[in-house]
């Protein structure tokens, strides 16, 4: 059984620890934080399914305070580990990489840290073999792993060579108060990163993109043109291909996913914890052929998308399954992944 | 065990099928709905818990189209219960009302419909007595169920004769498309309902306010100057009434409730279906004297808030329990409010 | 001096009213609506610079109760001019086409108006030609129009022979509360409107596109990927046609053109009446190549954007100018536009 | 001619110098700021109107790139005025004052410096007298600038004791994209700051209330629950005083004013420079009796409403009318303001 420890919980280390706990060959020992946070509160109302540790620099009084239990310190929790999740604030994750070397633990990092911090750069559809036994592996952001998913998934099929993607991406989670925007759409500078990002681990393929923030919080849609390198990928071939995917759900407007919300009002009424969902979503409607180009949209859940192909990470680097057909079936396994097909 | 259907399966109607389902003292028959909506097909993917039923005009091939298994048709349904639920849209329910009258069952309306449809305008701890035995009852609208859930609880330990609200309304839920509001804030000719409603249900305190729409989805916030019948309230005599609340919730900015948003991410990390709250929020540090008056802020989670006062409403036209308190009571200990405290 | 008339004094008819009265060879007879609309009211407390007739079913009663100076009735002012500008509400146009077809004068129809109302579907630059004594034209959409002078500047130097667009829509204009959308991207069925306009406009090009409404009221964005008809247009050569545009503007999101909302504060800055804006905005540093094709995003001020082609196309309706070049020259002098550069 | 200069040429810099210009007894002789901002940028495309200024600190070779003429420097400007508008961002303007001593002249800041700054914290209605002869004034911020409006006029006319007021903030001005909101209302602490001020200003008031700040650009709303010092404040009494003010505009929702944006649609249709309004409005079927209370609702145009007050505190301040009634009505003039009852 392997064991496991979440650094940072926040929005996605919660989501990670969940995520652990669902896989019946791994075992959650703990998680690390910083302060009572409401993430902590809630916790705490729910009984501490979660073992709590505290970092350097927690004020254990104000845990004490609001009757936070704490189990022990973040080395106490780094020393029954045999991997670490970081989903620490950006830049943190590279301070602890330090710790995680003294005690010879192997760890995954989130989007938000360098790509330095890391060994490999990873997802597990497209590059799960170059993690295997890796020490160190950064995950892709939200928005690049949900890309990557549905062009891996015409890649492998059909083979692509070319994509220019708009993201049209959500600024804010729910329940931010930090980051908002109001009422403008914000232009970054091209070429986008997760454009760069998604070309560092599909080198075979030319990829550019625009990105555009947008003053919502429930999930990026990404527009995506993609050539393919034997041909026109039609749009049955391209809807073919992505209704054989796990992780990836393809709908429709008229069965009434209008928007992004439509996902999320979905997954609350599913029952999923938080409402959240771990597949993409895919418009059938969406999805239009320009010359030898095929073009569609999906919806990337970003509290939660990331969530999956760290377990496989997890899975690659402590070499739990040797290659990311029996890494990634396991993982869809245990979160019930594709069940709904 | 008292039998329950539901008709209308949206978002309150999902919400008061759960709610009956975890009172152990009801039994959910099953609900009834028009389309293969959003909400149906989670149901169908969750295999469906409740048992469906088609209202007329329900297009069957639609839903056989889906693979949503039907039940029966909507008499059919009707001739299974006690007590049906009606939360179908604006207006439907006055005409479900002849069913229920044919039928010779008892029936309660949800907020959108007109006042004229019931013998009783019902909230569980302002009038549950009124309600006791009433064939027809009709619930309170969100924001004035949880109005009054503060206003009645200063009443009750201290009197209050005067209240001035001002309501910031929430203008659509999670997955709405239909009635949004785009960087606006939208006035209503004042005074507003829920002030009306209030003088309705409590008859003893005058009421006025304003209302004033805001692009949200997550909660409603209410601010109330209320006057004190035997002399001022103050903030002390305030918060230690509101801490009694099983429904009420004290919060604090400085422990992270920093808004609306921080009530439906709470409820989410909780893991709380939905990340749905049946209990109204209060803050602590948002408490004011002014002059003889209070002055506080409550968030009134809209999708979900109306859910235990209903149950309430079951209790009292079926006579289950013979006052509020004993009334209430009951449903507190199936949805287990206060326990958190 | 060509005499025009306006129908409907809303947001597009108001600008029209502005832009007509811009024109020195075009006299501005006056504007016609229905209701004393807040346009309106603002129109009299300005002293009524432009005459106001009433259309049928006019409450005259409010007019006057409000102390706005009524000129007469449509039938006066279809009377008195050789051209009437329709921005009436979606389908009132065509009703008002057998109006304008009994006195014998021209028309030209907004973008909300089915294609079969007028003879020509028309853009001042790409095919003014067609408009040349034309009775009755119908502009392209506030989109199309904007996405028309990118591409249209493209294939006039370099040749474009297909476009992919992703079109990230603002949802409702400022002032409006009927359409808004809340905290959602909704998806249109693909592909969409403004890609089969194009072509409809531009046959020799193959558009499709994807369009997403966001809940923002200052500006469309669209990403353009297009393919040069003779070969690669690099970005150097894409900065280069687009800097000579007179209705572009070419800006930086490093010198403060961050988003859609920069345009709207610096035209309010400029001190343009309404902070309205007749070009459409372009990033330089939003502009990236994908293999062979050039990919770059436009701001589209969606108020004020059509003014200009509308001017155009009473030029080319009434023969004013012969041609594409002198017709928009023409027009460009009265608004100034492409004196910025 | 009283000599003015102009420090910070953001939001609110811009409208003070606007509004200089408009005073026949005043002269604008230039602004300062330090970047190349938007709204400098738009200042050369305008042909320079205002003289420009560089404060320390400036990077003149960035000017010079972007072909905006400068004409000295700040210690130039200081020298040539008899009092400076000090806008800039919160914190400068205590800096800034030390070189205002040096040099003898008087100033005004804004609502963002702290009130140490200042002898005076000034409101043009409610304390000019106080600000008469003063070297250093303070005005208060744009919410209590309006708010004191209101409260004044119908302390004047009627008397008042106490008031209740809750904040419905906007977050951002048109334009901002470092401080928004997303799907969010946030509580503030309280009482709100501006509660506290207007307790400063009018001392024999006494002032709580609520902020809760929500996701638009368009004008705070204010609600207001005020006690008659001498008896009731009826309904038409209130309107009756509101009515007379040249500051306040009393609309109706029935007119068309259905919120916040409708003031900013009908100043743009108004044709007024950048669609500012420098008059708060108030809707007359907002206004509700509460026991012997008066509830009203107000409208904050935040970006240009405090501009008069700052001309009265000029006039205040270099002594040029002698009480509140004769510089109030000296500004009203220049800025037309009451002109359109």
């Amino acid at each position: 059984m392997v064991k496991v420890g979440v650094a940072g919980y926040g929005v996605i280390g919660q989501r990670l620890a969940d995520g652990v706990a669902l896989q019946k060959d791994m075992q959650l020992v703990g998680i690390a934080d910083l302060a009572p946070t409401l993430s902590i509160r809630a916790l705490k109302e729910r009984g501490m399914p979660y073992d709590l540790y505290l970092v350097e620099g927690a004020n254990k009084a104000a845990f004490d305070a609001a009757g936070i239990p704490v189990k022990g310190s973040f080395a106490d929790l780094i020393g029954k580990v045999d991997i670490m999740l970081d989903s620490s604030p950006g830049g943190v994750g590279a301070k602890n990489k330090e710790r995680y070397e003294q005690a010879g633990i192997r760890a995954i990092f989130q989007g938000g840290e360098k790509n330095s911090v890391a060994d490999v750069f990873f997802h597990g559809y497209a590059n799960y073999e170059k993690g295997l036994g890796a020490k160190y592996l950064k995950l892709t952001s939200c928005n690049t792993t949900g890309l990557i998913r549905s062009v891996d998934c015409l890649d492998r099929m059909y083979g692509v060579d070319r994509v220019a993607i708009t993201i049209i991406r959500r600024v804010a989670d729910p329940g931010d108060y930090h980051r908002g925007l109001t009422n403008a759409l914000q232009m970054d500078k091209a070429p986008s990163h997760q454009a760069l990002d998604l070309m560092t681990i599909m080198p075979h393929v030319e990829a550019t993109g625009i990105l555009v923030h947008t003053p919502v919080t429930h999930g990026h849609i990404i527009t995506v043109v993609a050539h393919g390198k034997q041909g026109k990928i039609s749009k049955d071939m391209a809807l073919a291909a992505f209704k054989t995917h796990d992780r990836i759900r393809v709908v429709r407007i008229e069965d009434g996913f209008l928007g992004n919300a439509s996902f999320f009002r979905y997954a609350r009424d599913l029952g999923n914890p938080r409402g959240d969902m771990y597949e993409i979503g895919l418009w059938e409607d969406g999805i239009v052929e320009s010359g030898d180009q095929i073009m569609y949209a999906i919806n990337i859940p970003q509290e939660s998308v990331t969530i999956p192909e760290t377990m496989d990470a997890i899975r690659a680097a402590l070499s739990m399954q040797q290659d990311s057909a029996s890494g990634t079936a396991a993982t869809n396994k245990y979160l019930r992944l594709g069940t709904w097909k």
